[in-house]
């Protein structure tokens, strides 16, 4: 065995060990240790700040893109605002040995579903720093180990993380294997990682497609992908008396999240044609925020100041000030085409009709439906979940923003006096 | 293209459209139209049992075991009992559009998890015919569209089944693309199909491990495997009055089914050492039921009838009337060897003690706990599903007996009146 495969496997093997531990650990042990991390993250500043100005500086030598190094920087506020992040779970309600299904069967039987932990979790991730520290509580929380793989940016800041929640997890009398950070981003690593299905139960692959088509490619472990967010917004014919609300949503969609690099912001409004005239204010209203407008034949006509859009506008996340509008004649095309060119994130109807969003919410398959409100509310502490490992674009398992209780599946329980069958 | 991949993609693409339909029905069309193939099943008997005599004749040439011939056989009962499984299915309460959780946060946003079809499913499956019927009517009444690959042994009893149910969809104006099963049990086909993830969203295979193994490794499409039953029974030291029962359990749970060859089956049986006495009388009561009894030095010495086991029958799923014993001095050890060897499908504690029932709920890592009663109990219909697809041995998605309402997902609907972020 060669040493990338020794340490592997070592790693899955400690993770497993503590996640042995982890699951049988009362709530009380469990939001102590929470606490002690957000403690430690406070007391931790000064490290933390001297391990991200190293990340920082290489990301100027780099020229990475100014928004970039926005999402890197921690500062007195956003390390706060992690350790709150981390208190904040730990306040949660423990959902592990929750009953979620109960009844008697004719025989006697009780027939009982609880919650317990999934076992132990594989997170790729990128950028934040605090993505660390929400990931490693979410899976404590739900009595999960997690293997933490971060992006190559954010290396120092996340290496620091990770060593004050260790030393928090051995204060508070837990394995720290429950969260181990990988500290190299050698993507030589990740082929036997993800054949690690002996010892790990879940990949959470969030980040860049290519990564993403990678790890499904590889893997040999179950994955939950977490890809692009082509949001859309269709503007139905009956609009009247919600034009305002209507723009404001179409602004806060685009614009609300910095230079809207951010999965549920909006990439393109669908309008129906008896809603044209809206179509220009919304135009005007986002280029007076800066952002680019690229339009359908029928867009350009109506606002020529949008570009043309082709037929590569409608499949793309753009991540940036940019949106495309088009036209159509029904909501059945609006749904048609949300669900040919869409990403199955988050999706929008603004209408006042109740059987247009009743035929919207039935037939556009996507993970998140809006109706008469803004795709940026898509968001795991936007929807109460306290805090999000990712926005899952999958069916399976989980769908949407994930928290804690996603991060752990059932056990039936059958309890009987002698039945035989 | 060549042929194989033409077909496979039209079979996907075909499935896909059809699950659009499905997707959008009421649910007294769904009823409807699987109560018309109750009834098409009941007045195509004649057919059926011609195309079934096929199977059987072929199986009897290929010199087949005597129980595999037994589970292939249609007879004038077996064909009510699948008719009569459709009209449980049809009876169920839909699945789909079940609010699953609703909540109104702070800013008024009204919060909604709403179950809806996962869109087309992919099922491999072995022998008893009527897995054909009950497959189709469980994605049926979920609004799942479904590839169904059966066993060679029996094509051409699904093959005739197949054709029932696609004339019922037509006549119940159902795309009979809902409902397709593959003509040709050629294994060239499966490599294309399992790169059908545009348009297929979960594949089951159930049957043989190779057949489990070759479709995780290599799948694009989420997986749930439905993996060996190396069932336990553990008897533990507290069963003053419970010994006659505990004596039924074990012999139900190994015997009931005929040759023991069914996955809830138990293949184990742990005695804690202050149970031994009752270890002798287990043995004698299997033995009397023509069960081989293998067993642990500890076991041989007070059994020695018994054949002495060794390290690889511990994993072991027989899927005959044969049944491993092993001592233990406690509870500990019992669990250890439970997750270590067991399949995590389905294990049982026999015992009066609180404190033990609960260390092993707790502890043991299996899909289905049962508590004083038999590992036989372990079934779609008796959890009162009303039927299964198949017995999960994953975590993620579904866990254990799988019904109706584990082939669909969710969705969010979040309702505003205007809100913005």
């Amino acid at each position: 065995m060669d040493d990338v495969q020794q340490y592997v496997t070592n790693l899955g093997k400690s993770a497993r060990r503590a996640s042995s531990q982890l699951a049988t650990l009362r709530g009380d042990v469990k939001t102590a240790a929470l606490r002690n991390i957000a403690a430690a993250i406070r007391a931790g500043r000064e490290t933390l700040l001297a391990a991200n100005a190293k990340d920082v500086a290489a990301a100027q030598q780099a020229q990475l893109a100014q928004p970039l190094i926005e999402r890197l920087k921690l500062t007195d506020r956003r390390i706060t605002a992690m350790a709150d992040g981390v208190d904040q779970i730990a306040a949660q309600v423990d959902p592990v040995g929750q009953i979620i299904e109960g009844y008697v069967r004719p025989n006697g039987l009780r027939i009982q579903k609880m919650r317990v932990p999934l076992g132990v979790v594989l997170f790729f991730y990128e950028s934040r720093p605090n993505v660390t520290s929400d990931a490693a509580a979410l899976c404590l929380k739900s009595g999960n180990a997690i293997i933490l793989r971060g992006g190559k940016e954010s290396l120092h800041s996340n290496l620091a993380i990770a060593a004050i929640i260790a030393k928090s997890l051995e204060t508070s009398g837990i394995d720290p294997a429950a969260v181990q950070l990988i500290p190299s981003t050698d993507r030589a690593i990740v082929p036997p990682l993800l054949k690690l299905n002996q010892y790990i139960d879940l990949v959470i692959p969030r980040g860049g497609e290519s990564l993403i088509r990678a790890v499904v490619a590889e893997s040999h472990i179950p994955v939950l992908k977490h890809f692009t967010g082509n949001c859309h917004i269709y503007l139905d014919a009956d609009l009247d008396g919600f034009e305002e609300k209507a723009r404001a949503i179409c602004v806060n969609a685009k614009t609300s999240y910095p230079g809207g690099a951010v999965c549920n912001a909006v990439e393109k409004l669908i309008f129906h044609k008896d809603a044209e005239k809206l179509l220009v204010k919304v135009c005007e209203d986002l280029a007076a925020k800066g952002v680019e407008i690229r339009g359908d034949a029928r867009t350009c006509a109506l606002y020529p100041k949008a570009k043309p859009a082709d037929e590569s506008d409608w499949p793309l996340e753009y991540l940036n000030l940019i949106v495309a509008v088009k036209v159509v004649d029904s909501i059945r095309e609006a749904i048609d085409h949300i669900n040919a060119y869409g990403s199955h994130h988050t999706d929008a109807i603004l209408s006042n009709s109740a059987a247009a969003i009743q035929q919207f919410i039935t037939e556009v398959d996507t993970a998140s439906v809006m109706v008469n409100t803004s795709t940026r509310f898509a968001d795991g502490g936007e929807y109460g979940l306290g805090a999000e490992i990712g926005i899952s674009t999958d069916k399976l398992h989980a769908r949407g923003p994930m928290g804690a209780a996603d991060l752990t599946t059932y056990k039936w329980i059958v309890t009987g006096d002698g039945q035989t069958r």
